[in-house]
C-alpha cells in the first residue's frame, strides 16, 4: 500500500514497479508484514498481508464476479464453516472459490468446475498467487457429473442450474445446501419449481440490497448511487 | 427432525420427548447422523447434524440476535476466514460468537465480552451444547480494556461503541477490521466521525435489505412482508 | 375528529354516536368546518372537511385498495391533471376512482368499470357520500368494450389487462397513458411484451418502495416494519 | 416529436429548426394536435400536446428538480386535488409549481416563493411557455412572511424549513398539510421534532425508492442502475 492508500500485489522474485518508483526484490524479501519500504523516488510503501477481499480486488479478473452482499448472504444463510466441503460451478476467475476456501480453511476443501480452459488457467494462477492449497479447479463441465459426495454446499452460477439438481441432491450430504445465483427472475423461479418437485426442503428465493450512507459536513444521507440488482439467490436443502 | 420438517435439539443422557412421542436415550445413542428413529407412538424422526444456523434457531435465546443478512455482510465485507482471531462485545446468548467461531474454526479463536452475568451463563451453556471449543466468553465490560492483541476483527454491538475506538485500534492487527452494529443512524454517524478522527481507513456505513420472493401457482412476486430495518453496519480498518 | 385524533365520518340526518358520547343531528347541522361540538358526555369533537384520503380511510372498503405510494406514482408518472379524462377498470370500492376524480376536478371526468354488481353498489354509495359529481361507475365488463374516446389515462387493475390493449390504444388520445397494476411479475412482463408488439411507446415497468423513519428520544432510525411488495406498475403511452 | 421518438418544444412565431430540417412557422400554425408536418429535408414530425412532464423534460432547467417518485408521494399523501391552494418555497425553475398547478387546475392556485431573481425569471418564462395561469411566482424570501392564508398544502424545499413552521401553521387551513423535502436525515429529524413541539398532527418521515424492471429476450430482471437516495419527505398536518 502506498501513502495514498492505493494497494498493489507483490509478485515473487521481481522488483516492484509503480508510478511512485521502484522497490528492489531483495528489499521486499527482507521486509515483513507491517514494515515500510522506500522506492528509489523516496516514496513510502507498507507491506500488508492481504485478506481474501484485498487479493480479489487486485487479482486478474477476466469475468464479472459476485459482489460482497451476495457472497455474505450465501455464507450466512447456509452457515458455511471451517472444515466444510464445497462444490462450485462457474469458476470464472476463481473469486467465489477463494471466498469459500477462505472460510472452509485447511480442513475443508473447495472443488470448482469451469468449462472454459482460459478461465481455468486464470483461476489457477490467481489461487496459486494467493497461496491457498484447499481449492481444486476442474476444467470440466459439471453437467457431465459431480465427482464429489457428502458435500456441505454446492454453489451454481450457471445459466440453467436446475438441469443438474438431481445430481446435486445425490452429492449433498444430509443437511447440505444448494445455492443458485440467478440474474433473471425466470431462472430463479424455475430453480424453485424444480427443487420443489425433487426432494429439497427449505426452498427460498431472496434478493439482497446494499445501500451506503455518507457522512458529510452538511449532514448524513444515503448515497445517491446504488446498485439496483445483481442477482437472485435460490437456496434449497437436502433433509 | 420429525416428518413434518420441524427440528429439535437432542440433549445428552436424556430420553427425547415431543408431542409425537418419546425416543429412548439408548436408541439415540445407538443412532447415527442420517438414521431414522421411531417414537413409542410410531412416528419417524431423522438424526441430522445441525449447522450453526440450525443450532442458533433452537438454542436458548434470551435476547435479540443479529439477523443473517447482517452477519453475512460482516463476514463478506471483512473477509473473515478460517484461522482468524475475533473479539466480539455484547455476547448476548452467544449467537454472533457462534457464527464467527464456525468460520474461524479450530485454528482461530473468538473472545466474547458480556457485561451481564445471566447472559454469560446462557451463552456458555449454548456454546457447550453446540460443542465448539474455540470461543471464550468473558463476563467483563469491554470498556475496562481489551486483553487481546493482533486481532483480525472486532465486532461491537454496544450503545456507544466509539468510546473504545482507541483501544480497538491498538488491539487490531495491521489490516484488521472493526465493525459496529448500530440500530440508530445517530450512533452510526458518530462511529463514522470518531473512526475518521482516529487513524482508521476504509470507513463505510452500509445498510442491508433482504426481500423474499414467493413462487405460487398464480405467479411469482416479492413477499408482502419485509423487514424495513435492523441496524446499520459501520466498517473501519487499521492500515 | 375526537380529542385523541381519531376520525369519524358524519352521516346526513343522523345523530353522531361514539364511545365518547352522542352529538345531536341539529348540533351537527349548525356546526361549520372548524367548529367544536360537545357530546352528552362532554367530550369535544372538531368538524373537519375530509380530504380524499381521510374519506377513503373511513368509507366502506370491501376490497383491497391501492396504497398511496402506488397511486402517487401513477399520478406523477402520467402527469394527470385538472380537466383530464380517465377510464379505470376494476372499481372495487371506488378508492382509486376517488383519487383520480379528486385530481381531474369538475372539468374532468372518471369512468370506472366494475364487473361485480355488489362492488358497484358500494362504490356508488361511497362516491355519493363524498359528494363528487365527476365519477360515473359502470357495472360492465370492460372487456366488452370501452365506450370512451380521447382519454388521457386508462388505469387497469385486472388479472389479464393486456387482453384489451388494442381497445385501450383506440380509446386513448394522442399522448395518453395506459397504466397497469400487476401484483405478479408474470403479468407485468406480459403487459410489457404486448404493449411492445402494439404501437405503444415509453413502456416501463417500475416498482415503488416506501419506508418510514421514526424519531425517538434514543435516536432516529427507519421503521422495522415495511411493506415488501404491493404490485408492479406498467406504463405505456400512445404517441 | 420526430420519427425517432425525440421530443421538441415549439416556440411561438418562429420556424422550427432541428438536425432533421426546418418546418416553417406558417405550417406549424396551420397544424393541429396529431397532425404530421414535414421538414424541408422530408422528415416527418408529429404535433403533440405536452403533458406537464413532457414540458418539464424540455423546459429551461437551471437547477435540480424533484423526481417523479417524490412528487407522486406528495400528491398522494396529502390528497392534493383540483381547486386546492398551494404555497411552495424554493421555486427553482418552477417544475414542482407546474406539477402542483397541473393538479389544482384553474379553480386552484399555486404561490411559489423564490429568493433568487435569476431563478424567478427562468420560472416565469417556463410557466408562460406552458400556458398555465394559476401560478404566481414571488421573488421574495418566504422567511419574511407567508402572504396567503387558508392554504391546503405548503411545500418547502429549503435548507432550514423548520424555522418557519409557526408561520406555516398559521397559513394552513384546518386539515392542511406541510411537506418538507430534505436531502439530509438531520434536516428531516429536526423538522419532525419542531413539528412535534408545535401543534402539528400526523407527523411522518418517509423515503420513496423506485426500481425499474427490464424485459429482455433472455429474461426479466430489475435494472442494475437505481437511484439510492434523493431526499426524505416530512409530512405534518394542522388538525
Amino acid at each position: 500500500m502506498d501513502n495514498r492508500g492505493k494497494k498493489y500485489l507483490l509478485k515473487e522474485k521481481q522488483d516492484f514497479q509503480s508510478d511512485l518508483g521502484i522497490i528492489k526484490e531483495e528489499d521486499i524479501e527482507n521486509g515483513e508484514i507491517g514494515s515500510e519500504l522506500k522506492t528509489h523516488l523516496d516514496h513510502t510503501f507498507k507491506i500488508i498481508k492481504p485478506t481474501v477481499n484485498d487479493f480479489i480486488d487486485l487479482m486478474d479478473r477476466r469475468c464479472s464476479i459476485l459482489v460482497q452482499k451476495d457472497i455474505g448472504a450465501v455464507l450466512s444463510h447456509t452457515g458455511l464453516g471451517s472444515g466444510d466441503r464445497v462444490v462450485d460451478a462457474g469458476t470464472g476467475a476463481g473469486a467465489i472459490a477463494l471466498n469459500f476456501a477462505n472460510v472452509v480453511g485447511s480442513e475443508g476443501k473447495v472443488y470448482s468446475y469451469e468449462i472454459r480452459e482460459d478461465f481455468t488457467e486464470v483461476a489457477n494462477k490467481n489461487i496459486e498467487n494467493f497461496g491457498l492449497k484447499n481449492i481444486e479447479i476442474k476444467n470440466k463441465d459439471i453437467k457431465e457429473g459431480i465427482d464429489e459426495k457428502d458435500v456441505d454446499l454446492i454453489f451454481l452460477d450457471l445459466p440453467k442450474p436446475y438441469e443438474i439438481f438431481e445430481e446435486v441432491y445425490d452429492s449433498l450430504k444430509l443437511g447440505g445446501w444448494v445455492t443458485v445465483y440467478a440474474p433473471y427472475i425466470d431462472q430463479a423461479e424455475l430453480a424453485y419449481r424444480v427443487a420443489k418437485k425433487l426432494k429439497f426442503h427449505n426452498i427460498e428465493i431472496i434478493e439482497i440490497f446494499e445501500r451506503g450512507i455518507e457522512v458529510k459536513a452538511q449532514g448524513t444521507r444515503p448515497k445517491t448511487r446504488m446498485v439496483g440488482h445483481t442477482g437472485y439467490l435460490v437456496f434449497a436443502r437436502k433433509l
